[in-house]
């Protein structure tokens, strides 16, 4: 049975998207949370992951890092499963969509750190947040209006999961009113892997005050 | 027939690896490079890509973007092609470590601009600079050790494509004198591909004043 190692579920963005991932393509999978509650991060996580870093995905004796790479890893384990979308040029473009989100969009990562328990209270938008914040609406809206949603390839698949941090921000931070996307917003959340995820969220009790913005 | 806009090959360290990545693996297609030597970027990359960027793949009337999905698109085109390492796991870890590439190593990345025309000369290392020295030599001599080389899964992958711009860092900055690392930079270089973009690199005029370090 595969094993996953997650932060914290209310904090570790990286840490839940290859859980979405996995969980809503039906991947028989454990977790283990191993909370970052130290201010200079966690010895815990630094004695199981040569990055010290999660997520850390476990396959006997094999170990991988990297959200990305753990979803691809997976999708060719259990090719039936379709963790991502099964038309070429549609996965071309989830995976692209997910790179520009693994590699970029910092203007919102620095300013808005995932929370799922954060009450919604709009944070000002600076310059490298509308841009951030427009190029995520491109993406979204284009691909639901060729797709017909909900989730922007038709069915939830990894890239869905990739920008499930971002669904987070853009709520608790109040950083859209797009009609589109708040339909986005919501058909992720109504998702039963995000409610799973979600709800294991709200039974911890760590704060994490760098995280609290 | 597959189009790869790529930036100077000088300088332009993402659209290098793709072009690594395919060149080597034998994939046919054909490259156009789109100088960015205005100061403010290029408005001709604007015109044919959406994020502003190169590399950019064309395929028919498909566009792609973000180097690892090219590699990936390129990579189910021509199954056949070993553009991955074969082996699973192998793969999986290429995958890691290249996310590890992509998303990280900003201190030598922000303090080293690749420069293939740059005369070897010794930058002073910062502790930043020290950490991804050590975490990018901790994967190649053990991706080594295993494989027996020359390259880090045995034969030239994807892997050693996106690891292309750090040989070139690597060797002008003089970042190491580990002889296995001088032994791989020195395999890399002694590639057709590299062989082949460096001679183009070198007949450039273009100079790029921000990554004359
Ligand atoms: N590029 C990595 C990023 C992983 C990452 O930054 N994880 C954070 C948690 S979201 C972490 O483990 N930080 C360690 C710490 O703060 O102790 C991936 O995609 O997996
Ligand atoms: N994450 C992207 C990064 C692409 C990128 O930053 N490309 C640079 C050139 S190496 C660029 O096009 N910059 C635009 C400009 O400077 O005008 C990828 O992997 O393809």
């Amino acid at each position: 049975m595969l094993k996953l190692y997650v932060g914290n579920k209310n904090y570790s963005s990286w840490s839940m998207r290859p859980w979405l991932a996995l969980k809503a393509a039906g991947i028989p999978f454990t977790d283990e949370v191993i909370p970052f509650d130290f201010p200079a991060g966690n010895p815990a996580i630094r004695a199981i992951s040569e990055t010290g870093r999660v997520p850390l995905l476990i396959d006997g004796d094999f170990k991988l890092w990297e959200s990305l790479a753990i979803i691809e890893y997976v999708a060719e384990l259990f090719p039936e499963n379709a963790v991502w979308p099964s038309n070429r040029k549609d996965r071309a473009l989830a995976r692209a969509y997910s790179m520009e989100m693994a590699t970029g969009f910092r203007g919102i990562r620095n300013a808005c750190p995932m929370n799922l328990r954060r009450p919604q209270k709009p944070m000002p938008i600076t310059d490298e947040m509308r841009q951030d914040i427009d190029r995520i609406e491109t993406i979204w809206h284009r691909s639901l209006a060729k797709s017909g949603g909900p989730y922007l390839f038709g069915n939830f698949s990894a890239v869905d999961a990739m920008f499930g941090p971002v669904v987070n921000r853009f709520e608790a931070y109040c950083l859209t009113e797009h009609p589109v996307s708040l339909a986005y917003i919501a058909a992720v959340k109504a998702h039963p892997a995000w409610q799973e995820w979600a709800a294991d969220a709200a039974k911890e009790s760590w704060i994490v005050p760098e995280d609290e913005a």
